[in-house]
């Protein structure tokens, strides 16, 4: 059973949210009344991160920035998080108190700042990090309508090439620096999510890649969506990244996870709007729910990521 | 380093709450302004719970009572929650809808929705449950004063006493059921929380044993506290099982984790206004923070549980 479908399954029983909650189980975060946005994530050993290529510091950074990525893209400013720490065996104390060094500073960037948790024993060292935030105008991924344009913020691709790059499966270029940096240390696109939330009619963060990403809104808003492969932009050096692999560079970038960009639908006419730098990759279209590319590498293997799946 | 240095460490590298909380780490849950209360909790396989002795349907009930148990000793009401689950190897689909189901029927008991969540692999199965709250009046730990009485809800002892009958380490007696339930279905006592907030000084849910959280309260409101072995309420079954384990009913019953009962203070004069059955156990007294013990098991080892040790 693959996570997603799990997941409605597990929705499918703790049932429908009751009359006071807007939101429930599916978008990036739940809206209970009348403003109060809250989402959760974990971070596991071996699933989400290896330690060989992880320091302690940048794990705990981006444990809370995951979460900080989901308010943004409900157009929510963070209020504060809670953060459940399960020790796994060899981690020393100098090493945990790396970690909720990086939590704090990435709460400190993002004023989100932690205010309780809960600690215990583990097999893999697990940090379960809910974070709560407002937003005036909560923006769900169930707003897309044919006609709209389909954009993203920054570049994408980096972060699935940073982390070849760290776990040493392909050689660094030039840009190799750059890259293990996006893969360790995330940027929530918060400032872009609350200047977005008035003009965009669907948003999401770019969790586990575009393709997959995109699925999920035509899914939510049920309609049928066009991505452009050859449109996405890339960082600079994941096009040799994805040369040095044997995969597209469209295709490459549509799968690789973590760029925590945030992908958004939205009229034409509201494009020059938009106060934040955007790339058009592609369009809302009639048509039965679900996801279409065009490009090269639209007839490769577009599955995104799946944390219930052995890589 | 014990479980309670850890937090302190990790707390100091978190930082104070900002302005607008009003209790951030070290009490039951945090309190965010002006009336949102949070808590969350950690349940991890074979530190909290054995395959062998916790039905998944229970797993899950306990995974989410433990959570509303907290919120119930803040004073406040259940609004939602979220759950992150890492999946170990082994468990079933089935047994993770059961899981489900338990969280489920803990939801629709205290009105305490889920309203979102995380999945991915894991090791071992952990749930991570964040809950969230409102009160009107929150209770928090600090308010215990000298002349205060120390009083407890229910009965003591008896999910620690059905741990050992659930492990076969003791023989069942007649009260067997009744232990074995207690320990797999706690019972947040959140309507007493809530009846309770407007009268008591100081609150908090006997999550560790009376012994452990009798310091937690001393600690936090700074005063001395003494704690009368012989007077704690046991549940039936209890002493046998601490004879047959050679320990002293008393220490025993202050010493067994999870009995989720509330541990209160109050002013004498406001004893006949409590609307809820309360056992005398103690008084707080003037002198240098800290627990005495009075009574048969005074002087034995009185230590509460800690997460991140061995059983």
């Amino acid at each position: 059973v693959g996570e997603f479908d799990l997941i409605e399954r597990l929705a499918a029983i703790l049932g429908a949210p009751p009359a006071g909650v807007r939101v429930g189980i599916g978008d990036d975060a739940a809206l209970l009344e009348p403003d109060l946005v809250v989402t959760t994530d974990l971070v596991v050993e071996d699933v989400h991160f290896r330690r060989a290529t992880t320091s302690p510091v940048d794990l705990g950074w981006k444990a809370l920035a995951v979460n900080v990525s989901d308010l943004a893209a409900m157009g929510a400013r963070p209020i504060a998080a809670v953060i459940g720490l399960a020790l796994g065996p060899g981690w020393s104390e100098t090493e945990v108190e790396e970690i909720y060094r990086g939590v704090r500073a990435c709460a400190d960037a993002y004023g989100c700042p932690v205010v309780g948790g809960d600690v215990s024993r583990s097999p893999a060292l697990t940090l379960a990090v809910t974070a709560f935030g407002r937003t005036a105008a909560p923006v769900l991924r169930d707003g897309a309508r044919p006609g709209d344009l389909l954009a993203v913020t920054g570049r994408l691709g980096g972060s699935e090439a940073g982390r070849l790059l760290l776990e040493g499966l392909v050689a660094a270029g030039d840009a190799g620096a750059a890259l293990r940096v996006r893969h360790r240390r995330p940027t929530p696109r918060l400032a872009e999510g609350l200047a977005l939330a008035a003009t965009v009619s669907a948003m999401l963060d770019v969790s586990d890649g575009v393709a997959s990403d995109a699925r999920r809104l035509a899914s939510a808003s049920g309609v049928a969506i066009e991505v452009d492969l050859d449109a996405l932009p890339l960082q600079p050096g994941v096009a040799a990244v994805a040369a040095a692999v044997g995969r597209t560079p469209g295709a490459f970038a549509a799968t690789g996870g973590e760029d925590y960009e945030l992908l958004v639908t939205l009229a034409p006419a509201t494009l020059a709007a938009a106060s934040v730098p955007l790339t058009l990759i592609g369009r809302v279209v009639p048509g039965l729910p679900g996801v279409s590319f065009r490009g090269v590498g639209a007839t490769d293997d577009l599955a995104g990521w799946d944390h219930l799946r052995e890589r």
